[in-house]
């Protein structure tokens, strides 16, 4: 089993759920996260206005809001996943994101304590 | 040494890292994330009243609130660990929750430079 | 290709970003998330004020605000990832927070498909 991740705009991440659940993903969890990629947040992208006291308390960097999409799958359908979501997130723009693939070697379903694939 | 990550109910988070505590794993991270299972969040589980902003950004899709939580183990304590997450956190109903186990390579702890399990 | 995952105080976010994009790393992510080490947060460490509602959804644990930062680099960079982590964030007090190597199997940038150290 894999863990796939992504780092996608926030605007992107109902139609990546969607298409996501139509190919039988419907799993999945997300976050905020704020991201800078190797053009360092100076894209023409919307960035934070960051509040007054994160500024105080973080300095004045600009941020990048992504949200972050996890979802666990069989090894088989890791490029069906990687294909999808790059098809939903592409625009050709800088900050379209990235997805990292990574190993995953136990799942346990607490309801019912189902282990490995049949829990995913 | 193991990732133990877990994604629990909110109301849980506490018990479960009491329970933890108990048993010698005082330290672990914590965020929040939405998450959907195979239900699709439609499972009579509370759902975000997703504010008017989120929903311009993100569209309407239902969230179901969780916590994950994170912490690494030694291999011979991943068994125990799991073990006590669901005995805290199985209800027998829909949205208990999963829990993954990945790899990790290496630990550092900042303050004193030790490394993998001194540094758990 | 490693991920590099950092668990350090919020007020060294930024310096740590500053020091890994002087270093030719600029692309990161990074989140909340709350920490608790084997000190259980009784460090004398500023910890949240959790407001009403969260108390009477978790409970009343403390918790010590931290911020995770994550970024995948190139196998022979990891042990400079690391040592530039620690120099910024080792104040020598409790709470300098903690830094996990894990595996990365892909990396894809989504909007050219690059694949691998290429993708990073």
């Amino acid at each position: 089993m894999k863990e796939v991740v992504a780092i996608i705009r926030p605007n992107k991440i109902n139609a990546t759920k969607e298409a996501l659940a139509v190919l039988g993903f419907p799993g999945l969890n997300a976050c905020k996260v704020v991201g800078r990629g190797k053009q360092k947040g100076i894209t023409g992208e919307v960035t934070f206005a960051v509040n007054p006291e994160l500024e105080k308390q973080e300095g004045g960097m600009k941020y990048v809001p992504k949200r972050m999409i996890s979802l666990v799958v069989d090894d088989r359908d890791v490029s069906l996943v990687v294909a999808a979501i790059i098809k939903i997130n592409r625009t050709g723009r800088i900050g379209d994101g990235r997805i990292f693939v990574c190993p995953v070697e136990e799942v346990v379903r607490v309801r019912t304590g189902e282990k490995g694939p049949a829990a995913i």
